[in-house]
């Protein structure tokens, strides 16, 4: 393999330094983030944007500028993401929009639709539609616990929203009849061998970009336009979605890409829902996160502290050091630590250590938050309502 | 072309003979339609079978018999057939499945689903679903007015039943998953040119075979067995369906199959919407049937009448001949038609005056029962709802 596979099903790097992000912009025909966009951004909210954004985890964009110009022009605009339910428990990379997400809906007080792929789980998986009910279930209290402002948030789980929303279907229909065989081979790499189910799929994800379908949710006839916060290995639903949205006289949806939270092991690969020893978990205790850093996590240190403390550690490849960036928000203690890892002051060990402390601070906030939630917090966000001011 | 070709989107015999429908059975791996079963059925309800039965027009079956077993057991069937409403006017061609099935939901007293495929005329014609609405509601009149029992009626529109219908979605989710690619284009031509929608389509229409789906109607967790009387261009889907039936532990659907009636112009090509000197329109007044006989109807007759009262005509091509076959309910009177017109008594202006008769009494029948229809009777089909007894 000599380049990086990201698909929508797949996420593998051809070699050890990880997703090569400089390539995919060019591969997908994304925007770079830039200084300019970032300084416009923070001067229309009058503050210092997100520091996942500021660090470049979230790397590359879609017409992310329109959302700008709406913005500065007072139009509402709505936010979109998505979660695959095919398993009980997220991880923390899977947090990762859904803490930026979070933050954008404060910042733009906006409208949230959160789709729950169970149709794409049960067509790509070996999981029954019963047992995914159970996930779904879960992962909505994970999803909650982040901290939205619910009131504006609609979790649309797909296998019901067919029959909560009379514009879904018509507006996936629209969508199928605009995209060719052809099209969802060459974008999603569907085989002869592969599910019809697999072939249609595509249109379910393309269709909440386009805010005509909620007639019910933003009571205005005109099209709004839609952000989508998520992670670079969705982009190809979102790239088809722009293609088809002139045919039907729809806006193209914005986006805001991510990249990938290094497994345990490094950056070859992303965190897996199936591989306990790759991912922390948002159910782990303070003790699992602790043993699976101090076991798992790939250090850039040195071999013995002598030779750490003469050449020091190398923190582009260091997990503990990654998954600080994406947790430890002072930018000043984050600085020090790099500085001092990288002459060799910092040890490998107590690198660990800043992480499992970031780390659970931020969990077990998290699984407080994650207590409070309760079946009328499930009810109110699952049913298809008016989400307008 | 050396083959008739026969899908669920053109119908095209490669003679002038029509369609060779002994070839079809062996190409679909019908059953045939003999004496025996004839008998059986007749013995069961304790009275002749329809005409169209006996005459042959329905021709060929596949588990006919389960059907009449589960009658014999007094079990409860039903019945499921359709229409794709792409014109403001069915044809005599589409009346002749309805009518048949109006019978068997007589004598079996079933719960009868009508499915609208607008979703497939969507993908297939160029015509907007703004536009298909009055089709459907013109449609629906045509339907209604053969005289079911509407009360046990549930007339499925398909871009609407998805919000009806709590498990139409993961009804056909579950069947699309178990359909590949290879299949939809060996089954049903699929190209690589065409729409995701036509691929995922099959599933539409397999979906009302399997009772499961059906909560609300039979109030029932055991499968309903369901016979599909229709035409045998629509077998594809149903050939589909019992394919996938036992992966999903559902029972598979039966068949009653129909030729087509031919178009005005004979047997080459059936009636066609599209095309309104093909056909006889259910709007068509008592002098358009007049005229389209009179003007249009191939005949079998001879070039002059002293020919004609010298060699005979030839029924077995002669388009007024076929019609009486398919509307004169009185064997007597249509062998002694048969017989007069072979041996040359009957001409053929006498044979197309039979014609007219026998269809303008139908239709004028039909016209009255179909200004009785109202809104209210519509909006009584279309709403999902229990129809169990």
């Amino acid at each position: 393999m000599d380049e990086d596979l990201v698909t929508p099903w797949e996420v593998k790097a051809c070699n050890s330094h990880g997703i090569n992000y400089d390539k995919l912009i060019v591969k997908f025909g994304t925007s770079t983030i830039d200084d300019a966009l970032i300084k416009r951004f923070e001067r229309l909210i009058g503050k210092p944007v997100h520091h996942l954004l500021r660090r470049g985890h979230f790397f590359t964009h879609r017409d992310f500028d329109l959302i700008l110009t709406a913005y500065e022009e007072g139009k509402q605009i709505y936010l979109y993401t998505g979660r695959g339910p095919s398993s009980a428990s997220l991880h923390i990379g899977h947090l990762i929009p859904f803490i930026f997400t979070k933050w954008l809906q404060d910042v733009f007080n906006a409208p949230l639709i959160i789709q729950f792929t169970d149709d794409e789980k049960y067509l790509w998986k070996n999981i029954s539609l019963k047992e995914m009910e159970s996930y779904v279930f879960e992962n909505i209290k994970d999803v909650l616990a982040v901290g939205f402002n619910i009131n504006r948030v609609y979790v649309q789980i797909n296998t019901m929203a067919m029959h909560q929303n009379p514009l879904f279907y018509p507006t996936v229909l629209s969508i199928q009849k605009h995209i060719t065989l052809n099209q969802v081979k060459a974008i999603f790499g569907i085989k002869e061998s592969d599910s019809i189910g697999k072939c249609a799929f595509p249109a379910i994800e393309a269709a909440p970009c386009f805010s005509a379908m909620y007639k019910k949710i933003f009571r205005t006839n005109e099209n709004v336009r839609c952000l989508i916060p998520c992670a670079i290995d969705q982009d190809p639903f979102f790239r088809m979605s722009r293609d088809v949205a002139p045919k039907l006289r729809f806006l193209k949806p914005s986006l805001l890409l991510s990249k990938f939270i290094p497994s345990l092991q490094g950056a070859m690969e992303k965190m897996s829902s199936s591989d306990n020893s790759t991912s922390i978990f948002l159910s782990d205790s303070p003790k699992d996160i602790k043993n699976k850093i101090n076991k798992y996590a790939f250090s850039g240190g040195k071999d013995t502290v002598d030779e750490h403390r003469k050449f020091g550690g190398d923190c582009s490849v260091d997990v503990a050091y990654q998954y600080l960036t994406f947790f430890m928000e002072n930018d000043n203690k984050l600085n020090q630590i790099r500085k001092d890892y990288t002459d060799g002051t910092l040890l490998s060990g107590e690198m660990k250590n800043y992480a499992i402390a970031a780390i659970t601070a931020k969990l077990v906030e998290f699984q407080e938050r994650r207590k409070l939630i309760t079946s009328d917090h499930i009810s109110l966000v699952t049913n298809y309502r008016d989400l307008s001011l």
